[in-house]
Formats: structure tokens, sequence, C-alpha cells
């Protein structure tokens, strides 16, 4: 048995297809025609763009806009530069030119600090065997014509390989390397696969055709397994299937606790495709659509327009159910190349979110105007993320009268009744969380950060990851305190946080009385289902007691009776 | 008039002396005879070692520590071998491949992230122009014999500079660049002469001769003032004096309020001469030993010898008055080059002080031991920094008992009646004080730390340090909790954070409770004279107002009226 890093849930069964890319093999020459070979890197970099938009055709959204940045990197200046000054200074042919860039590349963005940018060496890397498979004249790997269902295993999934896959023939797929954010396992989510990474050298142990069990959750593969273990699976993965069946059936239910209390389940999302998977989830509207993913991976800000359109796919695309759209919420772990952020050396301390927007008025602007144009189309919330203070709301709420103004001069609609909101993700908003319940229309409990701070740990730094802990009595005091001081003010209160979607949250988070949880799309149905078997007058009491307790541990194993 | 930051306070009146030093020019050759080169190379470097230990004959403590950090540099084998290498590998002359190590060196340590680690670069350029000026056998600045009292104007002043004044010929200085965590800076508030640094090009403006009047405090600079100006600074400065003289009576007063509440001033220390000059200054006990200088600015961790040493020296200082020594607080922006912690994203909500004491056991263990065996000199207190749970309080006791068991063992005494602590200084700690109160002896608030974590701000971040503020409703509510918290439980709170030793803060905490403040040596005469004349039951109520105020301007104007 090996284990990895579950990427994308659910079991697999069947035979395996282990992926050998070819090994290129680049021999450094001296050339003599230095024109000659900057046209030769020219047309395998035309050829690859190429076979680019050709794969982009038959793509998801989510594959469109990886197969754009790869684009975006055939077109980046400083690569190609890079390579024809090699091949004309030095007189190296292409091959040698470009295996020497992008060493280089791929070295900068694999030291950087970011772990989103060191991701993106795994896309020079996709990129770069495209470009120098063309230059050598080889043939690229061919994934369109799978003739029988098959495990993938790979060292690598890439972008442009799954978007080539024929998804009814790919039963799930094992990599060697990879991590819960490589796109690898972004990508097999998206595509409802399952999926294992990280699992080191299991290229070497798996030949094609081996039989294979694996189980996206836990991370665990086992090569030709016993009768009764592959029984085992198969039970399991029809008892999945059961599950999954009996869930769908939730999808136009209310949620509702067997003793009558009704909550709102909403879904995170980054894009409108998103939006048709939350639809499809059931989900009751939109607690959390980040836009800073209109802003990434690309050269210049969105226009308004861009950003309108966006806005307006997803409000349609949900009706008239409620959709909180969090302004930009930049900074941090999150950057923007373009934007040229200053380096900071505690950056979740730093300039970000609504700090930035405060100051960068254009862009904040920007967005609100592209906001309030969209809120015609449906059921818009704002929602202003990393408020610490009661003057940044009036702040930003001044600059919405304004652009609000501006739109009247213009005779340009918007929606009269557009409820604002804020993120309480900072200590001090929760703490004086009755003051700012006055100033707005709602509240949504942002967990990830807010136990960050409240306990002074970066969640991603491993030397300390174990004190991150949602159960530390000094948070749920928090959520209680915000829960409480927002029903005080007449205003309801949500969560975006990743705990609202967590099993051995939901049961205390429905006994604090939370009025919405929003959470990935994939998990809404399984938390209707849960509350469906709660009582929510048991969970009040659940409540009180630990509310009185001293320890996260002991919290943790009384709430284990409720799951 | 020109404004420059305030780095030590005072006000002085007189005449300017500009110091100039002399531009080294370093002609680049090559070279036959690469061992003659070298020698010449290690003679300097003997010379200047030698110029540094006498200096350190007439120098401070503090001067002494730098000076021995200076030496250390001539030492460095990192910065001997790159010189050594230019010279044998390239053939240059000792000055050129001197110039162009220090280069390096410097850029290096001027690109780092922790502003103390940039201040180390002011080191390797004083020694730097030392070594360089012995190789070019020139002399070398001397400011043994100043003739007339004068105020200093320099580009900067190294330590070596400081360690040469004749202090009651220098009535103060000013200089082009540093900032208020220069070493310039530091010098200038340990040897209590005025001083405004970072002026820009003061050097360029004023000639030996000029008349200078300048006020430490506000970090303004007149030169050659008209007669009504100079009257009203010599004015000032009389008011001062007398100030302070009246101040120096209530050396050996209790800190007592008008309506007879009492409380207890301690001082902030880095080491055993902070604890005289705490003594001096009328301290009733130190609030905070941070120990972590022990561990700095030296290759090895310090044995347990060397800090029980230190430890009973203060103890022995201090006779029966309480000392509050705070365990290691290292991590975050104070860096162990020899310990090789890892590189952080956040330092600040990283792996740090008690967190890393829990995991080195060792290095945890042998502090406590030094902590116990020095205990028998005085009246020891203990305290743990960064405590965010239970959990951690009971570990760090659990270890502290296995010390003592082993001192039993050994039959080495320690006092049996040492009080234990904790800072309170994350979030999490505040909101949950109730229980960690029943768990030790006495809490004290750091609230550097707590106001960070709690509005999410990084201090030293310019781009968002106008958030960072301690009047912060948010905030202001955590520290009555605290003190509220400790009361309930019969303990004793202080506050070892800067707003202890703030003028607009000190009302309020009298008012809220607050048992023990603890500051920088300078502040507390003034602090006693302030809360003199202050009414503990009017600041009572005045907290209850402050409390019932939603933004922090709000409150900062309330304060005014009581300073």
């Amino acid at each position: 048995m090996f284990k990895g890093i579950g990427a994308s849930s659910g079991i697999a069964i069947g035979k395996a297809l282990v992926l050998k890319k070819e090994e290129l093999v680049v021999r450094s020459i001296v050339i003599d025609n230095i024109e000659e070979e900057k046209s030769k890197f020219q047309r395998a970099l035309n050829l690859s763009k190429e076979q680019i938009e050709s794969i982009k055709m038959k793509a998801t959204e989510e594959q469109k806009s990886i197969l754009d940045a790869h684009i975006m990197i055939l077109e980046d200046p400083e690569l190609i530069s890079c390579v024809e000054e090699k091949i004309s200074s030095k007189k190296l042919n292409a091959e040698a030119a470009l295996e020497d860039a992008l060493k280089n590349f791929i070295a900068i963005f694999e030291s950087m600090d970011d772990e989103y940018m060191r991701e993106r060496a795994a896309d020079i890397r996709d990129v770069g065997q495209r470009m120098m498979t063309n230059l050598l004249g080889k043939e690229m790997l061919n994934l369109t014509e799978l003739k029988e269902p098959v495990i993938i295993v790979a060292h690598d999934i890439t972008p442009s390989d799954t978007a080539q896959m024929d998804k009814s023939k790919v039963l799930g797929f094992i990599t060697d390397i990879g991590g819960r954010t490589s796109h690898s396992a972004i990508m097999a989510r998206s595509m409802e696969i399952p999926a294992v990474v990280g699992l080191g050298s299991i290229t070497e142990k798996v030949k094609t055709g081996d039989f294979i069990v694996f189980d996206g959750n836990e991370g665990t593969v086992i090569i030709n397994p016993e009768a009764a273990v592959i029984t085992s699976y198969e039970k399991s993965k029809e008892r999945e299937t059961l599950e999954k069946r009996e869930l769908m059936k939730l999808v136009n239910r209310a949620t509702v606790s067997k003793d009558e209390k009704v909550v709102e389940l909403g879904a995170n999302i980054g894009n409108p495709m998103d939006a048709e998977k939350a639809n499809e989830n059931g989900a009751e509207g939109i607690g959390l659509y980040r836009t800073e993913f209109l802003y990434m991976d690309r050269k210049t800000l969105p226009t308004e327009e861009e950003q309108f359109q966006a806005y307006r796919k997803v409000l349609e695309i949900m009706g008239k159910r409620p959709v909180v759209i969090r302004t930009l919420d930049i900074g941090g772990d999150k950057e923007l190349p373009y934007m040229n952020l200053p380096k900071e050396m505690n950056p979740f301390l730093g300039y970000r979110a609504i700090r930035i927007c405060l100051k960068e008025k254009d862009i904040f602007k920007t967005q609100l105007r592209a906001l309030l144009r969209a809120s015609v189309y449906g059921n818009l919330k704002i929602m202003y993320p990393m408020i610490s203070s009661l003057e940044e709301i009036r702040e930003a709420n001044a600059m919405l009268e304004e652009v609000k103004r501006e739109l009247e001069k213009e005779a340009i609609n918007y929606a009269s009744d557009i409820e604002v909101g804020i993120m309480i993700e900072i200590p001090a908003a929760a703490i004086i969380s009755d003051l700012l319940a006055k100033e707005v229309d709602f509240f949504s409990i942002g967990t990830n950060d807010l136990v960050q701070y409240t306990t002074a740990v970066d969640r991603m730094n491993e030397k300390v990851s174990y004190l991150y802990n949602p159960f530390n009595p000094a948070v749920l005091r928090l959520i209680k305190l915000i829960i409480d001081n927002g029903h005080k003010a007449g205003i309801w209160v949500g969560m975006c946080g990743e705990a609202a979607g967590d099993k051995r949250l939901i049961p205390i988070l429905l006994g604090m009385g939370l009025d919405e949880f929003s959470m990935s799309a994939g998990s809404i149905l399984s938390a209707r289902n849960q509350i469906q078997n709660l009582s929510y007058d048991k969970m009040k009491q659940a409540v009180d007691q630990v509310l009185a307790m001293n320890t996260a541990e002991v919290i943790e194993a009384f709430i284990e009776q409720y799951i």
C-alpha cells in the first residue's frame, strides 16, 4: 500500500495505464547561422501556440484559463529574448538555448516563498516540454483516444493532458509529484475524477495493465490487491455511489434541522463556471464570490466591462438567490505581479484587501461600478474583506455612495436594495462586532484568517500549524460573540471560511445560531443531510457545554459524539 | 529649521563641530607578490583589533558589547577568506580586495528583511572604514581631545566614535543618516546625550563654528537662530533641567495616586547594566528582563553558567524588589543565526518564543536551570512569552518541575516561592484569560504584539502602520478583560509593552486597575509624577466612558484632557 496526498475524493478501481513521457535529450552545438536558429525557435513557438489553441477548443472554462496562462508564457518577452540572446551571443543551438533559459526560469519560480508562484513552475515545465518536443520534431503524448477505462499513472498530469482526456475513459489518476493546490489536483476536482498526488515514485512501481484500487480521500493506493480487498473497495465505491444518489435527492430541498430551524447553505466560488456547479449541488445562494481570480493570471487589471460581465453572469445563474460578492482581497499570499505591491516581512499582517482598496481608489471604484451595474440582474450583496475598524467601513461606504451618485448622473441603473456586509476575520472586528453591526447589513465570518490572527499562527507554516485550531476555546468564544452581536443588531450572520463545511463544526455552528453556511459546492449536500439529522435545541445546549471547556482537545473529544 | 528623527531626548544649544571623515580613495592594482599582500591585510586586521580593544577600555557595558561584535566581524572567516581569495585569484591589491568584499557583505545585510540585521550593515561599514584606514596607513578620527563643549554634526556616529567621546564635552549630536533603532540612536540614549538622526544632508548645511539649537524629542534642528529663538530654547532647557531635578526627588517614593491607589512602576531591561540604571531612576522592580540579548550577537548558545551569572547579578542589584525574567523570546524579528531557524513567510505568526522552547527542550531547560539557581539571590518571577493556550502553560510548567527535581537530586538550592506568570500578547490568551488565570501567578500584558495580532497589522510595515493603534476600542476592551479576569482569579496584572509608559495611556490603565507598569527606566519618574496627580476614582469613570466609544479617534480626543 502506498500513501500520497488525497487530491480529489472518490474511489477508483481498474487497470493502470502508465504514461512515460519520452526523455528529451538535448545536445549543445555551436551553430553558424544565428538567424536560421532563431527562426527555428520561432516556428516551435508558433506550433506550440497552435497546439494549445486547439486543445482549448475542447477544454472546460477552468482548463481554458490555465491554457491561457500557458499561451502567456509562450509570449513572455523575457523568456523569448533570453533564448534569442543565448543563440546570438553564445552561438548555441535553439534546443540548448531553450533548455538553459527554462532551467533559469523554473529555478526562479521554485525558489519563491509564495506557494501559488511555486506552482507556476509546473506550468513553465509543461509549456517548456511542449516547446522542446516541437523543436526536436517529436510527437506529443496523445490522450484523446483511450480505448478502455483506465487509471492513469504519471509523473505529473499537466493541464494540457487533462484537457485532452475523455472523462468517461479515465477512472482516476495518481502521480509522483504535486500537492493539494497543484494544477493536477485542481483539475481532478474540477473534473470530479478521483486522484492521489505526491506519491513519490509510483510510476516506477506500477506497470501498465496492473490492477489498482485507490481512495482519493485518504490518499491510499494498492497495486494488484487480493480479491478480498478489491471486494471491500467495490463495496465502498458502491456505498459512495448510493450515498451520492441519496444526497442528490436533497438538491432542491431547504436546509432544516429536525426541530424546524432553517438555515441557508451557500457556495464559495471563484468564477462564473463555479456558480453552475453550485446550482447542481443545491446551493441556496453564493456565500462568497472571490473576485480576486478575475485579477490573477493576467498582465493588467480587469476592465469594468470584464468585471461587469462576470458578476452579471453569476447573478443571472443564481436568479433570485443571494449572491455575496467580496470586493478585491489581494495581498497577503495572493500577489498580483502587475500591481507591484511592496515585498513585506509579514504579508499576512500587511497591505491587503480593503487596506489596498481604500488607498488605490481607482481600482476599488472600478469594481464598485461593475458591481452596481450588475446588481439589476439578480440579488447582489457586497462584502468588504479585512475590516478592523469602524472607520474603514465608513470610508468604503462613502466610496460606494460616490459611485452611486456617478451612475445616477450617467443615468445607469442599479438595484436600490443592495445589502452591504463585512467579513469578520480580524480579532479586532470580532471584539467590536457590536459596534460594527450597526453599520452593516450582514456579517460573514472568515474562519481561516480569524483562527490565524487569534492564535498568531500562519497555518501554512508547518512548524506551528499544530497550533492552528478552530476548536481553540478563544476562537469558539469569538464566533459566538459575533453571532450574538449580529443578532442583537438584527442582522444575519454567515460563515464563509473552511470551518462552515467542516462536519465537526457544523453542529456547534448550528447551535450558536449561525444563519448561513457557505462552503465548497461539493460539501453542500452532505452538510444539508447532516443538519437534517441534528436538533437545534440540543445543539444549543451542547454549545453551552463546549463554551465551559478549557482546551481544544477536550472540546474536540466532546464534539465527536454529534457527528 | 530642519526636521529629523528625535533619537534621544533633551535640548542642546551650542557650537557645531562638523566631522568630515576623510574620503578613502582606493585604486585597483595588479600585484606580483600574493603573500606580501595577504600579510599586509593581516597587519591591518591586527592593528584594527588592537585599536578596538583599546577603545573598549574606556567604554560602557553597552558600548563594549557592540565593540565585541566589531571584533567578531574582524574575525569573520568568511570575510577574511573572501578578501584573501580576491588577492590570490585575481591578483588584486589588498585595498581593492577589501573594498570589493565589504561591498558584497554590506549589500547582503542591507537587503535583509529584518531591521536588526539591516542595522548590522552599519557595523560592517564602521569596521570596514577602520580596516581600510589602517591599510592605507592613514589616521583614524580622534575624538578623545575635544577642547570645548560642542554639538557634533556627522554623516553617522559609529559606536567606536561614541566610545571615544568625553561626555562632558559633547552637548549632543545630529547626523545625516540613522533611525530610532540605529546604534547611534541607542548610544545617544544610553549616554543620555540629546540627538537627532536621519536629517538627510545636515553635514552639508552646517559649518564648524555655526551656532545650533536642537530638540531631541521633536527632531527639530535650527542653524544660527535669532537671539529670541536661542533664549526660548534656553528657557526650555532650563525648564527641562528643573523638571528633571524635581522628578529626581521622586526616586525613592512609592507610586500612589491622589486618592491613595498604589501601583508599582518597574523597568524593562535587556542586561544587568540596565538594572543599575533602573535603580537610579527609581524602579520598584524589573517588570521585564528580555533574556534574548544574552543569546544575540554571539556564535553559540550561552552556557548555563553565563546565564546564571547574568540573572544573579540583576537579582542582586534589585535586592528584595521583584524581577520578572522572561524566558527566551527568539524568532519573529529576532533571529539567532547559529540556531538555523527556518526562513518563514510570516515570522510574526511563526515559530518563536515558547513555541521554540517547548520543542528545543535542552535550550529551555538550560535556561530554567540557570533561573532556578539564581532564584536564591533575590525576588525572581519567571514569565513565559507567546502563550496561546492552556496546554502550553501546562507543558512549560511540567518542564520547570522536571528541572526542580533535577536540582534537588543534585542538592542545588532554589527559592521555594517563585511566582510563574505569562505574557498576554496573543488575542487567544486575552480572550481565555479567565481560564489561564487559574494556572499562573500573574499576567503581564505585551501591548506591542497584542495590538499587532488583534488588528492584523505588522507595525514595522509602513504601508499599514497607520492601523496600528493601542486606542483601537477592541484593544482597550481586551486589556480591560485581561485585568478583570486576573483580579477575579486573585492574581496581579502588569503591562510591559510600550503602552505602559505612554503618557496618554497611563490614566486609562490606572482606571482599569492595572497593578504594575513596566517601562524604559527613563520614563519611570515622569510616570510616577503623572500618577501622583491623577485620581484613580475619576479614571475609573473615564474608563467607563472610553469603553462606550466606537473609534480610536474619539477615544484619543477624549483622553487628551487627562494628560
